[in-house]
């Protein structure tokens, strides 16, 4: 008998964020779900680990039927402990949201979200993870669950390579306008930022981080082109940051 | 007349650390050296950035004759600040480090020396991170002066490509067993996790974070393998994390 499939469930957003309430529905039909998320918002946390402090994890009924922890750590040492104190087996899948934002293009370089599916896909455990190009809790996240279904349910029925991991963008459009999942690469985009300068009650200066998103690609084949067309976007993503053009072009001009 | 050039200094590990006043010594003599580093260690904190949290900026004078500011936040955010309310104008260079320990392979996802770096190449400074293979804060740092010195000599001799990003790791050994600098590739490799569990005065549980490294890579360009082998080894970084290879395989074989 084919053991039932192992589905870690994480997040950036806090285990407490509807977000993460909707992976876990897409994905409970599908396997056995253990759920494993930071206990406050992680936003923006990218690949940080906690070094120097230690970390907690606490065992939470807020989920009907599902083994739920709350981690005191970023994103990252949420898929850490998992595989090393929690989970009794390598997960066959970890999937990381439904974050209440969006994460294409060089916003994957910030996000706890992918970070932590990045963590899972570096263990060799076959990961993705969602964003929904929409900040409000109070968000319709139908199109999301269904995305989630989807995207999973093919995920579990593929022999994928080592290390596979997804970044999937949903588009914040009514379902009439909604017009499916798109391939796509990772956009040329960045941020310009200004921070805002205030004066504390002493007079003192600080700065509150502000900015303004700006795609510097015009490809109909980015992630981007595909939410501002109505698509979600699936990124295959890798993590070997290597530039061999770059490498390949010095060898033959450098020498040291 | 050239203007002068101006250098970008950061680090992950605080701007306390010796590793930065050696990177300094190195720049210096290379054109006008701005220094925003972290007011505290800083160390694993990827590519994270400051939400929800005001940041601050204090003037400091503890290297001579240079201009210096400490951040309240991660490395990313020292640049984003040294960016919009610290220089006047785009520096020429980016240089962060020393740092004191190993980012070779996939270290670089964890290490804020590299996002540092990372996060000017992506606004098109030319960047570059050092770290070197020892811990300890008492280290004779002039092997890594000299290679500091060489490698930022040519990045600003050089007209690279924008968004260029080196890491660039120096090796442990005594001065006549070290090599040289070699070109070299990210080595697949990873850390497995052991949490060291102990419980605290009250009996609840705790975790510190430590781990093994596990070289998975017997490639003799690698990372890796140059430090093993007593050269510097310096890896040209990208930021698109796209695997196009998987995505042009998914794109033929996937429908949704």
């Amino acid at each position: 008998m084919k053991k039932e499939k192992l589905i870690l469930v994480t997040n950036d957003d806090g285990i407490t964020s509807p977000g993460i309430r909707t992976l876990i529905e897409a994905v409970q039909p599908l396997g056995k779900v253990v759920v494993v998320a930071p206990d406050s918002p992680q936003s923006g946390k990218g690949h940080a680990i906690t070094l120097g402090f230690p970390l907690r994890l606490s065992e939470v009924k807020i989920f009907d039927g599902i083994e739920a922890w709350t981690c005191s750590g970023t994103p990252v040492d949420c898929v850490k402990l998992a595989r090393d104190k929690i989970l009794d087996r390598t997960p066959d899948l970890c999937v990381s949201g439904i974050n209440h934002g969006a994460n294409h293009s060089i916003n994957i370089i910030y996000s706890g979200t992918m970070s932590a599916a990045m963590e899972a896909a570096i263990e060799g455990i076959p990961s993705v993870g969602f964003s929904y190009l929409n900040y409000s809790y109070d968000a319709d996240m139908s199109t999301c669950k269904q995305v989630a279904e989807i995207v999973t349910k093919k995920m579990l029925g593929t022999v994928l390579p080592p290390h596979t991991l997804f970044n999937v963008n949903i588009p914040d459009v009514d379902a009439n306008q909604y017009k499916g999942i798109r391939m796509s690469r990772q956009a040329n985009a960045k941020w310009v930022e200004e921070f805002d300068e205030r004066r504390d009650p002493t007079g003192k200066k600080y700065y509150w981080l502000t900015g303004e998103f700006k795609n510097q690609d015009t490809g109909e084949d980015t992630d981007v082109w595909a939410l501002e067309n109505g698509y979600t976007s699936i990124v295959p993503v890798q993590f070997d940051l290597t530039d061999y053009r770059l490498k390949k072009k010095l060898e033959a001009e450098w020498s040291f």
